[in-house]
């Protein structure tokens, strides 16, 4: 392989030093990771990517994730070098300090250029397929026979940390299967985790497994060598496959005595260590944070590139939209994100229903008819697509002979799915949906958690929401789900309590395109009640509302509940009322919707000067003390569930009528303990 | 391959339908599993597991998990045929009924024979990963030259779901790593799953993927063939890699229609899928539930068998003991999940300290003082040892040349880690403990959850608890964590404030062999209290205890903090007290401990009456509602944190003495809104 020129190796060490100088500054941070991989970096930024700083949002840019995120400065660093015009010198010397646009670990929407929040292991690589599914779709659905207005790589740098995550593993098994040939990982093989050598635990023939999994898998040598990398790069692009390119490469290269050594990874070199890199790389000790002009002038010709490939673009879509007005349209408001006019006209308003039907059912029918009117909607279930009620009719599977199908199958996966979902709504031109049984939500928590750190509108359905799931036992009963959920900042989680709700709670995901959506829904049949006689179910936006007023006077006694439960409160408050009593019905879907609300609306709800309050939810308690007050009662669960039927578990664990009458009554008389 | 004999194929018939009628008779479960697996189970059962099934509980038998939970009548049948006392025939006809022995699931515990919990995917063979490490582990400290006390094996079969599971990748590694040779896990390769066949998902070679792994991969081309699978262990055995065996079988087996059909694997047959079923294998059709005494006679020689070897075990064991008869003792006492005598003598105490220490690093000081004097004690970090401050010092790395090693590099392998441990403890001999960052405790939720569910006795340190982590910025700082763990059932999570609290944390730790122990811990250092001024850190066991009553007169404010937080209200605490407030400090370590209290007790401690309450915690809010009451105050975190210096977080969330201070004199002006 021909070797780097010396202005190679100088553009290399820029990169390299500007990280290593960023962490001393900042006192904090990774430097073995930036100084390992420059190379690739380098060849990608230069030789390969496609991308226009001038405008990071451009549509069919090429898209970079570094999912070893702990690297951040080397993002950083390739982002000022390629000329972002936030990224300047000053964000690389406020590296990690409040307000800057260079955190410790890359976040998406707080720094543009950066495409995805990575940090958390494995996130990155699984978010990585989201992407280059988001293109093989888009690309199948929008592209001509003459013209590709989509069409472009998703690259990802990965560590031996992201290998090891589950998480990579049912991605990268997925993307195997589906063929993403547009999707290519390094891996920085550097046989170095924190905790010492990659011998002590990861001896795993990684080549072999990715192999297994149905991808290309590329060797780079000399992980410091342009051309070889180049070579690779080419190799993968040409191959239908997703490829991996495990690349041998030196952490903290060039460090005099942490190179190929654990202390590079998170270590804040001394002066020494950090000058002595520098003198072996032939770099200038003084002044920090140095780019030479030739260095940043080769770099910069990264924005007279990209200008010329988003011109191209631009006319090639121009001519697009002459042919195709209407997709050229749709496009467009697709990758905005926007919504087209009177779309909810076609979610269904469900009559009246003693039975009803379970909201998952529910739940099903307004997902197939927001499907019809809104392409970008696209998902799957991690294997239970017929029990979360989440096929979308008629629209073909996800496959590799069928991009342009929009039910994914994710496989028994969850975790991936999560990521994935984020990927395939973060790329832009997509809303993404998932779903799983609540239960298996914990599966799926730090994708979960991602979307909501980095605003990311995509829908969470987990259905099968309590211990009424029945036989399957406590394995399959969610508890503390709704709760451990609601502590999370930035989601919504809606449990809507009967069909209308249902379809209300849809409506609310779509419009929250900043943020995600959880749909907690029945596994058993709720009745649709008759909104003649209760409000509308159009309070379900506001978090909680007032279901009706019952009896006369000023109220005694307010009961809430959330999902199935409002139905047993609803009847025992018939009953009260016929008592005599005079009470109010609180039907409480979201606990987040309803913090947002104004202090007057909350307390015109939930009155908080009557004493007598009854909460009723199948789930934890923690949480619910904060609306019925020191005086008040829960009918909740704080134990694990148990195998019968739901019927027998309903009385078992108190969750009837008779037991919400009794405890309502021992409230009225002030005598609940 | 030798054919099965008929009475065999009866043997077979019988498993398979003792499974499908209790399905029919529960009306609810998954018959599809045991009807394709039913010869793999026995073939283990009669020509290869030790076990006894009069004493389900003797040390040295063989281990089995069924990793598809859902197949559990497999097991239930198992079980009774082969004669457990409790697993009468009236359990099977009770199959997922309330109370009963035979949940839809099996959980440990609940039902004598059952291992470990399974049903969520992925989980069993993880678990098994652990089991295998116990054996590997006491073999290696206990065994001598001369005799073996501890050889066996364990064995698992697992599905499709499972092997898509990113833990089951993670674990697997590990176990490949790590040589598990006695680790021996049969694949019930079906090609289906609930959505359909695997190809619509799940075409990566896993044999293949498993050799990368370096197990050892054997294939069973007739699932139903007693001889071959009955070779395939015996290779299995021989080796000294785990070893993977892939059987080819067909879900439902004998179903007229659904065999080799999704509906087969949760469908409740018909009664001419049934009755079919029974006529296509030549089984009486009448009565359900039909077991021949030749069979059952044959089945039951597992009691002989079973009394035979635990007998020779015994005498074995008698014989080690006279030469070594401190070993024997332990072993015993290990086994029994005794402690030794004075065992807390060893954990050290701390002086007050105005600088301090992090509660990370006193839990390690706290941790290798415990090891000294609990061998059982054995664990380790994902790839976090350092930082958790985890590791065992002279204790030797667990690897597959010292498997008397303690500390376990799990790799960045966060879920497995959690499963691995349930595996350790669940197996007997051992109390396990697990490390990582507390933001990726998500990662390992489905296995902690297991863990509480079903009652073990491991340790889950999480360090750097709080956004105090500083500059790795929000994906690396808890938030909703602390609350989103108080949610689940069985759990106590403690959140020490000082060096002496996380002493007191750990002996609770040890002390809870039947339930999980959480321990949130700092990364930056807090002061070590002056237990003189303030109350004695035993306190901790109470959950919450009141530190100090400051100033004097009756009662004005209650300040009450976990953790790190408990410096900032003492601090605040003593200007108050200056000003001539009378106010109560209360530490808070563990809102679940306090629950469990005497409401006497609770009430001493918070004193209710005191409407002016100030609750500090760097978590969510939700929760705390509870305890300040409708007129209190929280300083906590309801939004994602960033990144900077810890100290300048601080000041930016509100985590400050003057901001208590602040708060605290709104409160008692009665001006807080």
């Amino acid at each position: 392989m021909q070797a780097n020129t010396q202005f190679q190796e100088e553009a290399l060490n820029t990169i390299r030093f500007l990280s290593a100088d960023a962490v001393k500054h900042a006192n904090s941070g990774h430097p073995g990771l930036p100084m390992g991989t420059a190379a690739i970096a380098y060849t990608l930024f230069t030789k390969h990517m496609r991308f226009n700083p001038a405008n990071p949002e451009w549509a069919d840019r090429d898209r970079f994730i570094l999912s070893a995120g702990h690297g951040s400065m080397l993002l950083y660093s390739l982002l000022y070098l390629t000329g972002h015009a936030d990224m300047t010198m000053e964000q690389l010397k406020t590296f990690r300090q409040l307000g800057s646009l260079t955190p410790g670990h890359p976040e998406y929407k707080h720094t543009p250029g950066v495409e995805t929040t990575t940090g958390p292991l494995g996130q990155g690589l699984a978010t990585a397929v989201g992407f280059a599914m988001a293109e093989a779709h888009l690309a199948s659905v929008y592209n001509t026979e003459a013209r590709k207005i989509v069409d472009h790589c998703t690259y990802v740098i990965a560590s031996d940390g992201d290998l090891m995550e589950g998480v990579t593993s049912e991605a990268s098994s997925l993307a195997g299967h589906l063929g993403l040939g547009k999707l290519i990982v390094f891996y920085d093989d550097n046989k170095i985790t924190i905790d010492g050598r990659t011998d002590i635990t990861f001896t795993e023939d990684r080549a072999k497994r990715y192999e297994a999994y149905g991808w290309q898998v590329l060797h780079v040598k000399d992980g410091n060598n342009i051309s070889e990398i180049d070579q690779a790069i080419q190799t993968a692009k040409a191959d239908p496959r997703p490829s991996l390119i495990i690349c041998k490469t030196i952490i903290g290269f060039g460090f005099p005595t942490w190179a190929d050594n654990p202390a590079a990874h998170s270590g804040i070199p001394s002066d020494e260590e950090l000058d002595g890199a520098k003198k072996a790389l032939g770099y200038p000790v003084e002044p920090h944070f140095y780019v030479s002009d030739e260095v940043l002038t080769h770099y910069r010709e990264a924005l007279t590139r990209g200008r010329q490939a988003e011109a191209e673009w631009k006319k090639n879509f121009d001519e697009y939209r002459q042919k195709q007005p209407d997709q050229a349209r749709e496009f467009e408001r697709v990758m905005a994100g926007g919504l087209p006019e009177n779309w909810q006209d076609v979610v269904p308003t469900f009559p009246a229903d003693a039975r009803g039907l379970a909201t998952r059912a529910a739940s099903g029918k307004v997902l197939n008819a927001l499907a019809q009117t809104l392409p970008e909607l696209i998902g799957g279930s991690a294997d239970l697509a017929g029990s979360n009620s989440v096929n979308l009719n008629n629209q073909g599977s996800f496959q590799k002979e069928n991009y342009a199908g929009r039910n994914i199958h994710f496989g028994v996966r969850e975790h991936a799915m999560g990521a994935i979902s984020n990927g395939l709504t973060l790329h832009g031109g997509l809303r993404s949906f998932v779903a799983t049984f609540f239960v298996f939500s914990d599966y799926l928590r730090p994708a979960l958690r991602l979307a909501a750190l980095s605003e990311v509108g995509n829908v969470w359905v987990f259905s099968h929401d309590s211990f009424m799931v029945g036989e399957d036992g406590p394995t399959h009963q969610p508890v503390e789900h709704l709760n451990s959920l609601r502590a999370m900042p930035n989601i919504a989680l809606l449990r809507p309590s009967d069909a209308n709700e249902t379809a209300e709670a849809w409506k609310v995901a779509i419009e929250r395109k900043d943020a995600p959506t959880i749909l907690a829904l029945t596994r058993q049949a709720v009745p649709t009640l008759d909104r003649q006689k209760f409000a509308s179910a159009e309070g379900l936006r506001r978090g909680a509302y007032v279901l009706a007023d019952l009896g006369e006077g000023s109220t005694e006694l307010v009961l809430m509940a959330s999902g199935s439960e409002v139905d047993l409160i609803a009847k025992a408050g018939q009953i009260l009322a016929e008592e005599g009593v005079s009470l109010r019905l609180v039907s409480f879907p979201s606990l987040e919707l309803f913090e947002t609300q104004t202090k007057e609306y909350q307390d015109g709800v939930m009155l908080p000067g009557v004493k007598a309050r009854l909460a009723v939810e199948a789930g934890s308690s923690l949480g619910w003390h904060r609306w019925v007050g020191a005086d008040g009662a829960l009918i909740t669960m704080d134990r694990f569930g148990a195998s019968a039927p739901a019927e027998e578990l309903l009385v078992e664990f108190g969750f009837t009528v008779e037991n919400v009458l009794e405890k309502s009554r021992q409230l009225l008389a002030g005598s609940f303990q």
